[in-house]
Order: structure tokens, then C-alpha cells, then sequence
């Protein structure tokens, strides 16, 4: 019996593409790729960001969500929510994307602290029971990454 | 309760990258891609067979089996089998390949005429129970194809 | 005889990449392109400034000069020069790079108006007379752009 | 003053996509990139053939000519001209292709002999004196060899 890690709750100052904040508990039962990114990172915007959306495209309407995680840690004069709300636009990108709540004695945000990212792109999958499946850490491929959200969502739901 | 078509024995010449034949039957409770393609179709070429490729290594050591079949049914002096041995290796290719029966009255082989595909590159996948559970002519996108594949490993096999 | 138009000055409130501010008048004699962006358009990031950058590095050595030029137009809450500067270190850009001055009564910066540039990403060469050769506004092709600039670089310098 | 080596003409079997042979000498006044390579060579079909295409299209009309030389040095029954004629038109080549002459005792045909070309992919472009002014083996940049080509353009006729 494999017992996954507890995914930590989102610290959120502020959500583009959502009317209505998003929780990881109100998103029990349904499977979760949170993309942890900057817009000023390059293999972000050219791999990761893309993926993502790509992935909220293809699952829709399953028991899915993307969630974008904006985890400023350099540059953070550059990459401020007014910046990454004309990226959002610019890039034509419609998945809800939270920004990471800055702390003002580390350089790395909240949530990016407590997930333990070593940098952008990361990703977790989360399963229905809202513990972390599997998590990367730069480009992953679009098959894998196709395959493991599609084994978590034939995963039937936690019983306990 | 949905009743998946069966998929056609395949009726084969001869193989490459494998020292036993394989027969569907054979597999039954296994996953099977099986990837039509011609040598000198340049959609085959550039995005189905690399792609086929990609699954077979990254679904490697699951209960799954990736199987080529070369329906030549244009160019029939061009695409013999002496070319396709050369080109097997040229690409590097890995996964067994199967030689489809030419016909001496029909330019469509044997199995393609069996699945009646319409062109190259078309895909089938098929369940643990032999049946057809997707197919596809043209390109197909890798994470589609991937949680597709997961899915139809994620199917527990037929009870019946 | 072809007379070309006169390229104006640039009009540049501050340089990245280079100790000493550029003006074409002090290039006469080079073939410059120049390639106006904005750090927030995909098809500049994507295609423009990495194609600009490679072309930097290919002409390395003759009398060539490469220069960028951020032509905000939109988003000017985010395209700030400290976030210009974190994009060129985070995309590696090692050509000259010059802030297009911005207007008080105008979205569009000095220099973008007095070339008459639609958007971005846009492209000028001048020949070593300081004078337009060639305008693009979009995507041009590697093989085409190196043409062009083979092309001015091979034109003798004006006599009169 | 350089004086560049003299390119030995083409020993030809068969030509496709023109309706006359070609020879270098009555090309002499024109530049030519000469386009080495195998069908079934994986860096020619994903590179460098749909390279020496667009140069056809780039540079038509100029005094410019592609001559594509289907140099087989192994898997001789694989690539034969009949296979190469379904190759050309399943890729939609358009520029003119010499069967390079095979030898009854070298694995390498003879043009490619004469040439000392190393593998394929292999191009050569000559000025319009017909000498050398280029070679190069394996994948070149699309920019520069644009350049390339419009510097050899822009090189006056020989006048001795």
C-alpha cells in the first residue's frame, strides 16, 4: 500500500480566469495538475505554460482541473500581477492561474515553499483523494504527462 | 454497456524486430497500438512512426505491445520489403513490424482491407479484450494518444 | 536608380547590451538591422528576437550591426524597462538593445511612429548608406532574411 | 586572390522534374547549389531535401539553380530510381534530380567519387565561374546558407 504525501493548501493573493478562488479541498474528487511557472522563464513559456493549457483543453469535462501557479522567486520587480495579467492576455491562456502569496523575508512565495519546488517549470499531479501522484521539475513529455493524468482520473476515489 | 468491434486477425508476410511472429490473439490482455504506416508517406515519416516509437519506450514493461504494420497499397515497386528493412534501420526503429499481405487482385493489403483504413498513418488501439477501443487516420496529438493508451491499460480485462 | 527612404534616427531613452549608446548616422558604412519588439508578444519571443539574436551571432565580424528595440504600445504597466532588463537576461540576448522613448500623448513610442511600424515583432535593413532596403512585419523566413542581409552587405558603399 | 577548386561535372543515369539534362558547364554564369542525398537518409528527409526545396522557391528567378544528385552509396536495393520516383512525388519535390551513376566496383557511386563527399546530407555551391565556393556535410543553418547563396549572387562573373 502506497500512502502518496498530502498536498499543502494553496496561499493565494490573487486568481485570474476564475470568478470564484479555487481551494485544492473544495477540488476533492477530482484530479489536479497544478503548473507552478514565471513568465519570464523561458522554458515555461515555451514548453511548460503551453502544455498546460493544452492539457486543460484535452480533459475538459472530466473530473480535471488545471491550476496555474505563478511562483515569482527572481525578477520580482519584472514580473508583478500587472505584467502577468497582460502575459495571460498576450498568450491567449484560459486555465484559472493563482498569484503565489510573496513572503517578505524569503525570495520564494508561500505555496512554492511548501511544495519544495526547486524552480520553474514544476508540476504535481494531484489525485482524486487530493494527494500528489507524481511531480517533475522542467520539461516533461506530452505523452507521459497525457498518460499520468489519465491513470489518475481511472483511479477510483479514496474510500476511507 | 458498450460492445467494442472486433479487430481482424492480422495477416502478415513477414516480420521485422521481432524473432517470433505475434498474433492478436496471442496478446489477448495486453493494450495493442497497432500503427499503419507506409515507408514513404511523409506523415508516416515525420509524426506516426517517430510516434509510435515514443510509445513503445515509454510504455515499456506494462502489459502493453506497440506493433507496426507496413500496408503498402501505392508505390508497390518502391515499398518492398528489402526497403523497408533498410529503412527500419536507417530510423532506427525498434518495435516489431509487420509485412501486411499484398493482395493480387486489390492494391489494399490483407489487414488494411480487414480494418478498412482509409490512408497512412492510421491507428487502432486495442483493449485487453482484443476489441477496438479508439481509431485514428492522420496525426494524432502524443498526449491524447498517451492518456488514451492509459486509459485502455486502466480497464480491468474482460470478465466475461 | 532606386532612391531608397531615409531611415530616421532613433530616439532612445535608455541601451541595454552595449557600454555606449548607438546611432545609425555613427553606423554609416554598416548594414544594420534593425528589429523593433515587445517582450510580451509571443511571435516576437517565439520567432523575432531569437532569429535577431542568430543573426548577431552569424554576422559577427563583418560590418554588420544588430539592434532591438522595445516599442511599447500596450501593456505599459508591464513592459517597464526593469522587466525588459530581467527578460534579456533570463532569453540570454547579447545584442544591443535600445528602450523606444515613450510619448506622452501617444500609446506608440517616437521611434516606432516615425517608421510607421504596425506592431511588432517588425524588422528594417538599412543599407551602409543609412537608408531602408527592406521592411517585414511578422514572421520572415532564416533563409530569406540571410539573403537580404548578404545582399546589403554585398552593395558597395554610396560614392556621392 | 583565392582561386577555388574546379567542380568536376555530373555523371548522370537518369534525370526526374526536367525535361533536359543538366550539365554544370551550361550552367556556367549561374550559381548552383548542388543538393547530395539518399532518400532513405533520415537528415536529408527532416532537413536538409526541404532545405534545398526552398532555396528553389526562395531564389527562383535569380540566376540560381538546385540540382538534386541521389547519391546511393548502400542499401542499393532499397533506393532505386524507382523507388526515388515515388519518393519525389509523395514529398512534392519540384527542383531538378540526377541519378548519380552507381560503379560496378565502388559501393559509391560515381559523381559522389568525384566529389569526395563524405555522406550524405553533402551540398557544394558553385559560383557562376562553376568553381567551388562552398561545401558542407550534415545539416547547415537555414540563415546562412541564405547568406551563402546571396553572397555567391552577388559575386560578378568571372571576366578572364
Amino acid at each position: 500500500m502506497t500512502i502518496y504525501p498530502t498536498a499543502p493548501e494553496l496561499v493565494v493573493d490573487r486568481w485570474f480566469n476564475t470568478t470564484q478562488p479555487l481551494t485544492l479541498s473544495a477540488l476533492r474528487g477530482r484530479v489536479v495538475l497544478l503548473h507552478a511557472f514565471q513568465m519570464l522563464c523561458p522554458g515555461c513559456v515555451a514548453h511548460g505554460t503551453p502544455q498546460a493549457e493544452k492539457a486543460h483543453r484535452v480533459f475538459r469535462g472530466n473530473d480535471f482541473q488545471v491550476i496555474g501557479l505563478h511562483t515569482v522567486f527572481e525578477h520580482h520587480q519584472a514580473m508583478t500581477p500587472v505584467a502577468l495579467e497582460a502575459f495571460i492576455h498576450e498568450y491567449k491562456l484560459t486555465f484559472p492561474i493563482a498569484v503565489d502569496r510573496p513572503s517578505e523575508t524569503d525570495p520564494m512565495p508561500h505555496t512554492m515553499r511548501a511544495y519544495g519546488f526547486q524552480g520553474t517549470p514544476s508540476a504535481v499531479i494531484l489525485g482524486r483523494d487530493g494527494r500528489n501522484r507524481h511531480r517533475s521539475f522542467g520539461a516533461e513529455d506530452d505523452m507521459v504527462l497525457g498518460a499520468r493524468i489519465a491513470a489518475a482520473l481511472a483511479e477510483p476515489a479514496d474510500q476511507s
